[in-house]
């Protein structure tokens, strides 16, 4: 039986959300977003951020919310910028581009984004000849494990703000960046810093569901014409509400991504002491250890996980994700077969 | 306490779904469409429709089906044919437009499209300063109630070939048409005269959900990129895949749809006995009953319903949906309302 | 040697601006609008609608600069209200949903749009699930021949200001719009009733060339990306700017547009002399006698013409065009042609 | 007086062609693409490339040409390879991710296109979490003055193939490209080892027009659709018809590319004399030689040019355009006034 560290939508959805489901099941709702669910989800997360003017809807999924949160904000002559690791650069079958924009990708080594990375955009873009940048892409936690500090997120901010950019954050993995034992940034702070982010249920115990939150007032308008014309408006809404409602009103969802990164953390500590190096430093769910390819053979007979990158012809970084769901026994099982190899 | 007749997604989803999602909460799964129950589904509906070679897909909702299926099947000069109160002229806000294509709407009293309304829209389309017209649309049952007759789709079928016309059906409330008391059609006959359909959950019993099912093998290739890049392909389709399997494997579906038609004959039977007219003759879940305002008025403090339209001064017709979920009491509490002003 | 009333734009171009193109042929100029002559058109057309605020840009034809005024006014979900018969609607392509937006047709017996038929528009769209009218588009003159008086206009401005929609005019036929015998309308007037309007060029005596004037200050925004988007941004531009200062530095335009309507004018009353009806009451440079389908097989081996419409089994209407450029023997050889007929 | 080195297209139009334009002045001819003229300048274009079979249709400008060409070619997934240098990557506004496809940029140095760099883009997609790569993106001569050699072209032909890759050639500057001293490729050789092509028309003579040979029948079908949808189908063609002719019935074309890399050769000849580096090796139209910043700044009093590049702190590239047009006295002067420097 092969024990999946693939990814973080591995298992169902978290018990208590079922419970709820069930209890609720025959009350009679609006559709598309009016049930008392996400009206409740939608107040306890305005809450959540201290700030009762954002608007909030709800999505079923991350390359959903990013093309009609991306296409609703630029015009059509608008690009986005982003590291060429960003989600959206590379791992949504070119959903932006379809969707009309260009996305100016800056290399950088930790998937983070820098001012200096969005200054050498805007220096290569002077006229109507090129597009025209106008919104900021960020990832937190990123796709390569790292999350942003609160210095480097307001750096980013106050730099975005001084150019006349937008600043959007896929929080796809928001829950593991905020929890992450180095994170100094709350979800209120963040959510000060950006103009519209999201924060991912999917990859934290919701079977689906996406919140998009809207800060900037000038990205509010008609925003509902946007999901119901890109096939966004659920007609069961209620999910969306009742997930969010279960996973925000006592804080589950932190003591979810807790424990994700935990498990993380305990087999990154492991494999860092028994001598191996990392493609990335990541404190969040995603680790990226290098191994061998006759250790990888190995492993990927007992354990489902990617390997993400050929580091040189003996050597590979695989990729192992925890999640909410993760068993400690089966971290445990993992490090005992690595050491086997040492 | 208002009793809601507005839709047939009004409560959540049938309770043996429930059931098996719990039982299966925590196997591991892939994710995307590639789990165990995804697979079994898929092979109960080619199973349903007598066709190993059809290729099935699941997707959140109809808007986005139809915007994926229809702009996967057109070329961007290439327009698709409709009724003027088909869900994609009306209530998609612009969904396939958005995707590029130009509806020909052609009115309809009934809801149905005929060989005579089609040709009329290629007789219409001469050359290339105009559309080309392609894709046939039409939705069973209707907007309106209605539905298709065994003859009318095979003529359709015949017509739609020797124009070199492709044909699609929406059945976002398949269901409810091949259960009507007067069909003649099954699944499987109704799978051999389209090139693709699909096959809605959300309006009869699943939480959300709808299958597509291409026949024609010419519109098969590489559709899973067409549905990423909609961002369509759900990360936990292990949620699609357990609630067809739970519709399909004893039929439950159609035992759904009987008695949402079942309880809007006893309505619509009632309504009619007692001298009122419909502006349609629907035998499936949606009805028309034309009422006085003041016993609309009335009627919409203990009942939630649509105005449908307005058919004089003082009348209009209402729409009456029931599901899977209505209850008798309600019906009968609803036709003693009705007969109060008798 | 068949003689062409097929088109308005089947012979060259004016002489002058031939000669004008050979005598700046050499001078070296900026390209993408940025050059003299450019300019000069710029400054000759703000002074003929009395309105120095104006922004002005040429493009090639009329499909493409309805596809770019339309797209760079609507946001993705809004849609453009036209007649059935407008050019958007029927002889485009489908250029406008490509980029896309719906067009809400309206059925119009003689082409022009009326504030009823605005209204009945907005009355069927009442939210989110539906499109969001945003935009009217009008031809003058009309697609049928017609054009809209003082009045009509003015009654459609505040109509449309009075409802939050905007008000382009497509002017690909505007000279012979203003230049006809029941015109009360200046080209002044008109420009201060719309947000946005093209004068077209290639209709009327320019080898190609629109150029498209923007009066509502909140559509002037970042126009050139969208015409270089758009592939419209042409490197020789002094093409345009020659061609419009040829056409408006002494009013050559509107003798050019008055001959293409005198020319009509004898055909059509010469015409109606013999008894003939019209399918519409025109009086620019397009009309539509009905003929015998015997006339016209006869007519048709010496003229060029398009069959409009069949009327009855026996009947039916071509349409005959003038231009600049027709030649009044002509008009007198096929008024003699008929008259054999009769 | 300034003379301008930054562009070929600063002067008008090969004074031949005005004169063919007055001549046949007065014909009437069937519009969009159907007169005689465009009949025998698709004759003489199929007679130069020695294929009759080929598919020739005439656009006003290249970014309207790739935009169309790449839209026509690719379904919605599908992406196009081509350099960063590439002109559709960075000058064209976004126009082919407007029309939905994603461009996978691959750095250059100058600014060719190799086998290996379409293997690197194959190699990072592999499902359909990503686009699919299928259509590669070649400029000959490219955006920084070099040109592709036989052994070359022939190369990436059957690389193409092989993977299952179609081949696109944009010739914006294809007469200067085929006429360079070093060019070992024939105008026909070239049109078999591609799928499609244009010939630049702007660039090297004419007002306006590129034509566009279509080699690849499975890219022929219904292709007027997408030039009238996208606004390409010019009303008078004759305009396209009358200079192809006039360029290509006695190789006028190659005879003014010929005398523009003449003239670049002199100037790039002296300027490499006197010691300076250039950026490239161009023995195209275009040249890139590095200067300090005071010359820079002392020549751009008496010159048109772009500044293309910083190489240092003190120095710059700049760019030099030489055209059909190009007066040799205007490259002794420029000469002259570097030397001065000396």
């Amino acid at each position: 039986m092969v024990y999946n560290f693939k990814n973080d939508y591995t298992e169902g959805v978290h018990p208590r959300i079922l419970e709820t489901l069930k209890k609720t099941n025959m009350e009679q709702h609006e559709g598309y977003g009016e049930d008392r669910h996400c009206k409740e989800a939608i107040y306890l997360l305005r809450q959540k951020i201290n700030n009762f003017n954002a608007d909030i809807h709800f999505v079923s999924g991350g390359t959903q919310t990013n093309a009609i949160v991306i296409s609703s904000v630029l015009k059509p002559y608008e690009s986005v910028i982003s590291t060429t690791s960003g989600h959206i650069s590379t791992h949504e079958a070119g959903a932006i581009e379809h969707a009309g924009h260009k996305i100016n990708e800056v290399e950088s080594l930790d998937g983070k984004l820098t001012c200096k990375n969005i200054q050498s955009v805007l220096d290569a873009h002077s006229d109507e000849h090129m597009v025209k940048p106008k919104l900021v892409y960020i990832s937190n936690a990123t796709e390569t494990g790292t999350f942003y500090k609160k210095n480097e997120l307001e750096a980013l901010s106050i730099f975005c703000k001084s150019k006349g950019l937008l600043l959007y954050l896929d929080g796809a993995r928001i829950g593991s960046a905020l929890c992450s034992q180095d994170n100094d940034l709350t979800l209120a702070q963040l959510s000060q810093w950006v103009d519209v982010f999201y924060i991912g249920g999917t990859k934290n115990g919701a079977m689906l569901g996406e919140a998009i939150l809207i800060i900037n007032d000038n990205l509010k308008e008609n925003f509902r014409f946007h999901l119901k014309q890109k096939g966004a408006l659920l007609a069961k809404s209620r999910i969306f509400g009742i997930q969010f409602v279960e996973l925000f009103k006592d804080d589950l969802f932190f003591r979810l991504a807790e424990h994700a990164n935990a498990m993380a953390l305990k087999l990154s500590r492991s494999i860092e002491k028994m001598g191996y190096q990392f493609i990335s430093k990541s404190t969040t769910n995603q680790i990226f250890p290098i191994f061998k390819q006759n250790l990888i053979n190995r492993l990927s007979k007992k354990y489902g996980f990617y390997v993400w990158k050929n580091v040189d012809d003996q050597h590979s970084a695989i990729r192992l994700v925890t999640s909410w769901a993760t068993k400690e026994e089966a971290i445990d099982r993992f490090i005992t077969d690595v050491k086997v190899d040492f």
